[in-house]
């Protein structure tokens, strides 16, 4: 059994990414960090992204509108970052205060600068193997990991567990695009799949996004299996100074020694979300300059 | 085994909307059909779509741009009928003559007006479970056929054999949102699929949709699965006035025996899909009032 190492490859992305932008002649890529109030995985979240953005060398605005602002407002805040022609990427931090409709904020992102990938025509985009599109991170984060750990999907059978929006979906769509290393032959399979074991047990790649931790376990792998752990779910443990710890939606115990590659939780998909903002926000500052 | 008849009920849905429209007070749907140059297969469809129009009492408004049309000139025409608020629905038939850019052109079409279902913001729609889109024709048509049978896809596997961006991925998520009587586990298989059959065979729906006469075989098909076929394929035969038959994806005479129900081509899908087209145009003139 071989582990992916997320952060590994994040770091090498970043390197590369930093790379790159240095050799940008004139004004650097710049993504603008919209956090809403004060939850503490948000801060935590958009402290994390401002870091990895510094380190690359791309700029950074934070803007800390209050909790209490309404949908207006937030809107003419997207609608004023969309006309900035120095703001190439715009994220606004989920989740939102209860009253905002986070669905109507992402839609009001304009598509290029919608570096989260969470605008329905940059979903579109995937599924017409159109490349201008923003793929949004988590998704692009669990291709990347599979590329860069030599694993072609081409005549395999992907299964992915879960069919949520923002990684199932996507996912699924990117790994049946007939572009190698893709090309994969992809089953969804979801809470109402009727004897989900039969299904996972087929997997050359088995990727779970189900949100259950722990919920695959080594009986429901076939041996030899490439396995991505996309769950991230927070477990009560009273031994543990946060009184949580992490763990992801598969048993690693019993499904790494079957598993040929496995990526961790953490230390897997994660680390790979925020290096895949990045590059997203280099695209669409490329794009933009290619549209000048 | 059933015959499911896209005849009958396309016939039904047209009935259905000829109801809804005569219901309208004040200014009746109206669709715009571009048609550039004279392809025969083109001529006919358009023709076809308008009788069909007629029928239900949806104002049509047919444009025939020479083939010679220029590409800044076709879009130009396109924005025309975006800002015409007599317009609801807009198709530019497909296939353009040989310069035309097609893809710009149908992202050109504002979202709201896509009555063809082509615009990446639509297919990003489905994608999010976002009723508020179009849904293209054919996979419509496919979802319609099935819930009008009585079929539904909860806790079935529902495998689709094509990927394309017209049929395969579409039908591929609309079977996969959560809202009954989709609710299915979904394969996609196409050219690159090691040992389709293994697959195929597993299908309780099974969605033909590759382009390859009669390529699915009753070998190929569980016994008591429900077959819907999307091919659309001429095959060359003397015997006939044309010189060719139409055949779809299936072998019919060796599937139709095992098949729990079936649909034959000619008159399974193909009828269906101006139907959803005109069930389209009703949609985009409801959201545009409601916009209003």
């Amino acid at each position: 059994m071989e582990l992916i190492d997320g952060n590994r490859i994040a770091a090498e992305i970043t390197a590369e990414l930093k790379a790159e932008v240095a050799a940008i002649p004139g004004r650097k890529p710049c993504i603008a960090l919209v956090r809403i109030g004060d939850d503490p995985a948000s801060v935590s979240y958009v402290k994390r992204k401002e870091k990895t953005a510094a380190e690359i060398g791309i700029a950074s605005r934070v803007i800390l509108p209050p909790a209490s602002i309404g949908q207006k407002e937030l809107e003419s805040l997207v609608d004023r970052l969309n006309a900035d022609p120095e703001v190439d990427g715009i994220l606004v931090q989920s989740p939102m205060p209860g009253p905002l409709d986070e669905r109507a904020v992402f839609q009001r992102i304009s598509p290029e600068k919608d570096v989260d990938g969470l605008h329905p025509v940059n979903l579109g985009k995937i599924g017409q193997e159109d490349d201008t599109g923003l793929v949004s991170c988590t998704p692009a984060g669990v291709m990347e990991l599979l590329a860069r750990s030599g694993v072609s999907l081409q005549g395999k059978h992907v299964v992915v567990v879960g069919r949520s929006l923002l990684v199932g979906k996507p996912v699924a769509l990117l790994a049946m695009r007939k572009k190698p290393p893709a090309n994969g032959t992809v089953t969804v399979c979801h809470s109402a799949t009727a004897d989900l074991s039969a299904f996972t047990r087929q997997a050359d790649v088995l990727i779970a996004a189900i949100g259950r931790p722990e919920f695959i376990t080594g009986a429901m792998v076939k041996p030899g299996a490439v396995v991505i752990d996309v769950g991230v779910n927070r477990v009560p443990d009273p031994a543990r100074k946060t009184g949580y710890r992490l763990t992801g939606d598969v048993h690693f115990p019993s499904v790494a020694p079957i598993a040929s590659k496995i990526s961790p939780v953490p230390g897997g998909v994660g680390p790979m979300t925020v290096a895949m903002l990045m590059k997203n926000t280099l695209k669409a500052h490329r794009l933009a300059s290619a549209r000048r």
